[in-house]
């Protein structure tokens, strides 16, 4: 018998849990009923998990508990968390990982408290100079992964082109059968545009393009990123985690005004009959619960990170998340695509 | 009489221009039949724009026209064009301003050429260090100023201090009767967040915050840029062009993905008889025609290049934009409030 994939999945973090973490566990399993190569391993409180568990039919078949005492607040911050979480659901179920029980973790918890706890415990890769935070982001053909989210402000050349070859490898654990088409997030699609970084970034990145790991596709500006014609934008974590949020803000201010405009008086609701299916796969097209899970790189085991209030569906979409990475292998993926970098570094 | 306010316009630049043009200044002198205080002044080839003011009958009362031999190509480079461009309608167009005849430029031609022009004919005020480019934002509320959107990409806390002036002041001359509220652009709301550079600007501008020319609110996200409670938000050159172009980039995948899905098929193409006005209405409330227009700041006159592709009404509005900008005295207003950080800085 070979080894099951085993996804490590704190119980107890974001809105709702341990509830919301149960019934996307359930929609995982249906989804997955015929495979058997994983585990899902809970941490958390085992009285309450159980009660989620037979209130929702679960078969435990496929799912591991351990027992844990506490759980970290949303309002914890770093440095208080990091003293008192050895009892918490968060530290063990990335303990797990080191101790060989795990291959990738699973939180909605604490942001900040999890980015630290996993830096912590996982310690950094030693081909890695900085961690970064990735995300998926829906385009014109599927999806593709932008990185850093927010993890480092201050970026040289050689973190962007560190991040082109984890954003790289995530994708290609994500979507086996494709080389990664990897862009630079820039003000221009010239090459004498942006920072002197950038500039830099831009040029050694030419040169790896030749290499096996990615295509290297230049610079694009903010209205090319859903486009679909890159796989990988990489970009600094200050602008990737402004890009994020004035994209969701953006998408927010449109829909909002969208049902302000089809609920304002009788005439337009009754229309909403009429356009009901139409509107409903339109939501469905640009669901943000199927973007869910946003991935810690760089560690010596991959972390995801789900939308603390995401509901059931959108827990469903970042387990999904996790088996896809595991399966693709990213850790080999990483491994494999920044020892050509080091080796690069040292022949230069 | 007192003299007229005089808004200087580049007839030939942009798409379909001068048809265009033209037919923006007959949407504009409509919507503007009872005020007699303005003077357009065209700049462009002059049979063509006769031509056109035929075609749309419109009466030349509160028009004047100078006759230029060329106009500066889209593609020109603003090394290329600052060479040869003394007989362009963008010079001469921006050259009045200068000799008194006009209180305001306008163009919808080439960006880089008109901020180069622009720099080198009207110079930069005394009291300011770097030139910013403005744009009007929509939010929950109404509209919102937005800088630098991209003529800064390096920028020092004093640069970031210098824009909240420029931006309130901006804000102030077109929104008479608001005192503006002041945010910096930043990746987490509290306090110790962000760049040393955003910190510093930071500790500055709460001390401004108390004299009279804006209210500091401190920092936002991406994701509140639209909520309406800012109503200048400022940030370097680099993040807001990304952050512009992110959010456009995600206004129209939207918008598109909503088209895609209301005709579809035969039922979601019926259905859209029964949503029409509601999403006239939507669609009308949303209009970036309506936020056509970027100011650049900081120089010895104002300078406004609407969008190369916008219709004749989306050019209608940067006139709108122009003529409220003049009335608002915004040169005064930017003397008044730089003075007064001129004045803290030599206190300090």
């Amino acid at each position: 018998m070979t080894k099951k994939l085993t996804i490590a999945i704190d119980a107890m973090g974001g809105d709702h849990s341990p509830e919301k973490v149960i019934q996307g566990v359930e929609i995982f399993l249906k989804k997955n009923s015929t495979n058997s190569d994983f585990i899902l391993h809970l941490f958390g409180d085992e009285e309450k998990i159980n009660k989620e568990l037979t209130k929702n039919n679960i078969n435990k078949d496929k799912i591991k508990i351990t027992h844990t005492k506490s759980v970290i607040s949303d309002d914890a911050t770093p440095l208080t968390a990091v003293k008192n979480s050895k009892d918490t659901s968060m530290w063990n179920c990335i303990k797990s990982q080191i101790e060989g029980e795990a291959d990738i973790s699973l939180s909605a918890g604490n942001t900040g408290v999890l980015l630290i706890l996993s830096r912590m415990i996982l310690k950094m890769m030693n081909e890695v100079n900085k961690p970064a935070l990735a995300g998926l982001w829906p385009n014109e053909k599927g999806m593709n992964v932008v990185l850093d989210l927010g993890a480092n402000i201050d970026c040289n050349e050689d973190n962007l082109v560190e991040f082109s070859e984890l954003g790289a490898a995530l994708y290609r654990s994500i979507f086996p059968n494709d080389k990664p088409i990897v862009s630079l997030l820039n003000i221009g699609s010239e090459e004498i545009k942006g920072t002197e970084t950038l500039k830099k970034a831009y040029k050694k990145l030419q040169l790896l393009s030749n290499e096996n790991n990615f295509i290297f596709n230049g610079y694009i500006e903010g209205n090319k990123m859903m486009d679909g014609n890159s796989n990988v934008i990489v970009t600094d974590g200050f602008t990737g985690n402004v890009a994020l949020k004035t994209a969701e803000g953006t998408a927010k201010f449109i829909t909002d005004n969208l049902k302000k405009s089809l609920t304002e008086n009788l005439f337009s609701k009754f229309s909403l009959i009429f356009s009901y299916f139409a509107l409903k796969k339109f939501k469905k097209r640009l669901d943000p619960r199927k973007y869910n899970g946003a991935i810690f790189l760089g560690l010596n085991g991959p972390v995801v990170k789900s939308h603390g209030g995401t509901d059931a569906l959108g827990f469903s979409y970042s387990i999904d998340l996790c088996y896809k990475i595991i399966k693709g292998d990213l850790i080999k993926q990483i491994k494999k695509n920044l020892s050509h970098v080091n080796n690069d570094n040292k022949e230069s």
